[in-house]
């Protein structure tokens, strides 16, 4: 083999290689414009107008307002302050009313079970807090309907809370539809878009909802920085709380390296996106292409396999397999010492050993849970290492099966 | 004048720039090792150790255990969860309590009305959901003492939170006698060090606070990172929520390249701290030499000058000057025109036309907090630069004082 086949990256969705553009761009923040943005020198003045001219790019991409754009430390943080930001507003006038012995109206919000952890960690937090949670259950093929939503909506309902694409299984709801029944009930909609921005056509105007999370490392951005996206006039509470950054909503000096180098990620990504159209989009896009013929090779080359979640409005890199009979982590390390990096359920749970809750959540048992694996691939990769990836894992597949 | 002169940066408690250890330690991190730490192969694997490397670094030159040692997006969220980890838990019990009908036990905590606005507006938010707090109110010349503290506890007191320096006057509180205190009444201490950690000695084993919160990029490393010392045992609930890095505490992708750039910089500026003795530092290093001659320049060439707080325990760049008869703001535009970068306050409200807090506590009044200059020595700073500064400000001191 030669080297160029010696690192296979299949794990676009854990994370991205910083773009050639934003390190480019990030690098005059990391020297000599260090000022503090809050600075009132020339230092500080060129520093903050680098954060806002970053603020007006990400905002322009989105169809949004400059000053509806948040940044925040990534993706986690913005799911949180969208989720307890929205909720411990409420909680609080509870807890004074129960203090002053008037019964508070209990509160209830809506989420689906197979979010991400940082969404779903907030959901178990809150509800220690006496919030009332319902977890909608997706479907076999990974989606949540307007219907099942609208059935859910209590008249105590706050927040609905459903992603935008699935991290795991990739799959894209229809977030428009789900805003829009949110909405008929007067219900604040937020979605977790860390796996959309970059990838798939996003724009608020067409979505209508109120709250967006991003992450900048998962489409060519540096770690440690993101964005909250917050409707204007979406009342939410402070969750970082001190100087009065961010228009006094989010506080702590500006990441000004990260918020360049999101930006110009962000940018270089949009403007890569093949098809506006997403049925294109997932259908015709190279990276669609790419995916279906690395499945075709792999579920003609190996028995006993097959696809979690729908095929259909899919993101084009993601294919998420059950290989039965074959544990998930001995596959992957075997993958691993060919060069091959995948994952089994999300990156950032894949060192705990339960089985992934979004694979639980679209029907799979747990046996088959621990036998899938996530392969996200991106612009790099090339025919020639899926190839190479599928012979190897054909491979890993007869020798881990024998040993049963 | 020449080039050199042109940018003289005094603001170094504003920010400091990244230094070149930093800068050099941070580049692999941003390129070639981009992988998720969460990630079960080599890419992963690499940066995983990178951040343990760095926790192990950090920890060893806090005398702290690696363990011990959690990455948060800078100083701002390390203090927010010190303060909000610390007392949502009991909040929560307690408002289940009222639910349940039984009287909860009221909740107390304790700071200083000088702290940063990190702390202080987590402290406003906590008063909103009716917890009690006490403010501390500075000496004249800037100290918190013990015995003030000790009078202040009650049988409720949950948390003291009393930073190591303050960021506007620099004046250093003596935290291992007010931890001491606290810990005798079984009370949980926080200290926020973030303008200490790589300017003076700061040992957990010798502090033996409970909690320390500090950000890199006021020490040479990054912006957007920082870390939260938490004592083995103590019990503070979860501030970011979602997949379980941090050993489960604090969520969120590891910013590895902020992560291996803050220990870099640690461990350089541990390195040149000049003296371990706190008395000898402030004496007689380098930075507290040139910052007396520029003190003793300044008050030489210009009449009705006073520094804000004691002179004595003292960071030794730190110099806040009450200039009487000229308005702060007009006069950091007049330098700034000449190349000479300071603040008023601190930079994280400069923006702000309030009076500066810090300045009220210490009991100047609103209008001499407004006549109030920052100047915050690095060590780059030379003393010819300072000689110049000392001209321009006299010049533009003249000059506003002949406006009034």
């Amino acid at each position: 083999m030669t080297d160029v086949l010696k690192n296979i990256y299949l794990d676009h969705a854990a994370t991205t290689a910083l773009s050639e553009k934003a390190f480019q761009a990030m690098q005059p923040y990391l020297r000599e414009q260090f000022g503090n943005p809050g600075g009132i020198y020339s230092y500080g003045v060129q520093a903050k107008k680098a954060v806002n001219r970053s603020r007006k790019k990400i905002a322009a991409l989105l169809e949004a307002q400059a000053n509806e754009i948040y940044f925040t430390s990534g993706g986690t943080e913005a799911d949180n302050w969208a989720v307890l930001g929205t909720v411990t507003t409420a909680l609080r006038k509870r807890m004074m009313e129960s203090q002053a012995g008037t019964c508070g109206e209990s509160i209830h919000v809506i989420t689906s079970s197979f979010e991400h952890h940082a969404v779903l960690e907030c959901m178990r937090w809150l509800e220690n807090w006496g919030v009332e949670v319902t977890y909608l259950q997706p479907t076999r093929e990974g989606y949540i309907t307007p219907l099942q939503l609208e059935k859910a909506i209590r008249p105590n309902t706050l927040l609905v809370s459903v992603m935008m694409v699935n991290n795991e299984i990739g799959t894209i709801q229809q977030v428009k539809d789900l805003a829009k029944v949110a909405h008929t009930y007067g219900v604040v909609f937020h979605t977790d878009a860390v796996q959309a921005v970059g990838h798939i056509p996003v724009s608020v105007q067409e979505l209508q909802v109120d709250m967006l999370s991003a992450g900048a490392h998962k489409f060519g951005g540096p770690k440690g920085i993101g964005f909250l996206y917050l409707r204007q006039g979406i009342q939410t509470d402070i969750f970082m709380h001190g100087g009065g950054q961010e228009r006094g909503r989010r506080a702590g000096t500006e990441n000004v390296a990260g918020i360049v180098g999101m930006a110009a990620a962000m940018e270089d990504a949009v403007s890569k996106i093949e098809y506006q159209d997403l049925n294109a989009l997932c259908e015709k896009s190279s990276l669609s292409i790419l995916r279906n013929g690395f499945w075709k090779d792999i579920s003609e080359t190996i028995e006993g396999v097959e696809v979690n979640g729908s095929m259909g409005a899919r993101m084009p890199g993601n294919l998420n397999v059950l290989i039965r009979g074959v544990d998930s982590e001995a596959l992957l390390l075997h993958l691993n010492h060919e060069g091959i990096c995948a994952s089994g359920g999300s990156a950032c749970t894949s060192s705990a050993s339960d089985a992934s809750h979004v694979l639980r959540a679209i029907g799979r048992s747990e046996e088959e849970a621990k036998q899938s694996i996530r392969f996200t691939l991106g612009e790099e990769n090339t025919r020639e290492e899926l190839t190479y990836a599928v012979k190897k894992l054909a491979d890993a597949v007869a020798h881990l099966r024998k040993l049963r």
